[in-house]
């Protein structure tokens, strides 16, 4: 980090994530066990996730862990429905998750409300058990991660993780998550010590690009397009997040030897058709870039570029280790290009649309 | 079009839409009533939608239109929770609208089968009646758009439109959807006439470009991200689409002197919204074009870089119109960049993913 001024906000914050992880899971148990019974009670048919940006990130984590685990369908709700133009969806008999850090965003909120009125059971997961949307919704999974001053959410995004991993935790005992979820706040320090030692090459790289594809798969497909997001809102670099299926239908042909690729790669049932991807783009010319798990075994073709993290999760729980280095790398590319990481230009912590 | 070659068979299929769009109204109507009859007799507490690449944009018009028309929630399903994660979803009381054109993508065909397996109600969005998908549904909703010989799907994204606004407009007769429905070919004719006079200037802009932020709202997101992936597709434009409110959430950062942004405005309950975001990205230095239609008032900001299209539709249904100028960029710029549109290297009529 020769080139770096004094650590920003936002990578302090990162660096706070095990810490809040290890919150959660301690304080977090009592509010989990209340939406638990209240969920067996009520017998949600279906599962609505309502949210917007970064949280829309967990959201699309929440949707793969919710449909694997509890095998209910879930939809990510289009706040404008509601919104603007004002339709009266039919939300009898499913769970509304509705996830925002600040739990300000007006458009949140309404949908919230208006599940609620619908007879939906509504939970709110945000940062703050204080906000609009925690008086919206009747129940409150809090992500007790602390005020969070860069614009950039990082530990929050975490948090949110971890308390919906929690929560479907609980509501499937015998899932295996529930074992492995003590051994994250360890697991995340040493993927965060891991990542630093990384995060320079591809910052250096990065930070000469404009374009840039990041894909995964399932879980990770949040990784992707949160990591995405990151870079862009912070590193103003142009990368946008795919699933391996998707990219494979289309923007493949953008990868090339100017637009390289970075993929989170947990192994598992998703490792193969991320390796296959891999394989794609790189036959495209594109120069590609990995973070994977110690429990993956390291493959031949790599060359340095591969960040093979010192963690063994359960796959579904592997999201919330990947996303570390992937945070540190926006942090990293904003400060190599001059951007202050803490506060992007034209955004700020609280987004109001219409 | 005085650098052109000759016409692409992208080019002659886009021209083949309004012909396609009459053929699917006229020929379409049995089918659509069968359907209307089965859900009637189902009904469906819930939609779920399954598609990859452009239909997967179609699936996003039919989320919308579904959503505010019947009112029932809609998910857009993630396939490899079926086909890489094997759970087994709950999906009985679903009606599942499973969208290929070609009907051939192995996982669109595995989730639709296992939602049968489980009761669900499905039917096939496809232009081949005799294609596995069209067997692994119980109903076919086909798209008559004849063969499509370009690798860019054009014609039949908007066949499929125009099956699922027949199908919704059949369910929901007052609508309004049924009235304006007859007029589309006649639309999309003077649609096609008015964007062929317009496509040059910005194919001109966009053919020296690498980066581009397509948005839109509602209805049109579909648009918006339909667009985008024509130009990934054919020009190798790293154009990415959204929400105006998801855009306002981070990504508009991007927008700048070397990142401008296309805007699909049909006016309507969603106009408001895309006019703060074209400010806000002006402001932020971005030059802007715009497609809009002829019932909105023309801004007194327009610079000639607004094409105002001579059709008025209500709103739900200007996504048919409103591609078409996308999908003649897109063309476009692909020719004066020296690429193929009609075999985009790299990539194959049928995509087939894990």
């Amino acid at each position: 980090m020769s080139t770096a001024p004094a650590a920003s906000l936002m990578r302090r914050e990162i660096g706070e994530t095990p810490d809040v992880v290890a919150d959660i899971l301690r304080d977090g148990a009592t509010e989990t066990q209340a939406i638990v019974r209240a969920v067996h009670a009520f017998r949600p048919r279906w599962v609505s996730v309502v949210a917007r940006g970064t949280s829309d990130n967990a959201a699309t984590y929440a949707r793969y862990l919710i449909e694997t685990h509890l095998r209910l369908p879930v939809a990510m709700a289009a706040p404008s429905v509601t919104t603007v133009y004002r339709a009266r969806l039919a939300w009898r008999d499913t769970l509304v998750l509705a996830v925002s850090q600040s739990g300000q965003s007006p458009d949140i909120v309404a949908v919230t409300e208006a599940a609620r009125r619908e007879q939906a059971m509504t939970v709110s997961v945000t940062n703050d058990p204080g906000s609009p949307l925690a008086r919206a919704a009747e129940f409150i999974l809090p992500c007790h991660a602390g005020t969070e001053r860069a614009v950039a959410a990082t530990k929050t995004y975490v948090a949110q993780l971890t308390a919906l991993a929690a929560l479907v935790s609980a509501l499937v005992p015998a899932s295996g998550l529930r074992r492995a979820l003590p051994g994250l706040p360890d697991g995340l320090r040493a993927t965060l010590a891991a990542a630093e030692t990384w995060v320079d090459g591809p910052a250096e790289v990065f930070s000469s690009l404009d374009r840039l594809l990041v894909i995964s798969r399932g879980h990770n497909l949040a990784t992707a397009l949160e990591v995405a997001l990151k870079l862009k809102e912070t590193a103003h670099l142009f990368a946008e997040g795919y699933s391996t299926a998707d990219l494979l239908h289309g923007p493949v042909v953008l990868a090339s030897p100017d637009v390289p690729v970075l993929a989170f790669q947990p192994g598992g049932r998703v490792g193969p058709a991320i390796d296959v991807a891999l394989a794609r783009v790189r036959a495209g010319g594109a120069r590609t870039w990995s973070v994977t798990c110690a429990s993956r075994r390291h493959s031949p073709s790599d060359d340095g570029t591969t960040l093979v993290l010192p963690v063994t999760l359960p796959e579904p729980l592997t999201p919330l280790a990947l996303v570390l280095p992937g945070q540190l790398l926006a942090e990293a590319v904003a400060r190599r290009r001059g951007l202050s990481p803490d506060h992007p230009q034209g955004l700020m912590k609280v987004t109001r649309t219409l």
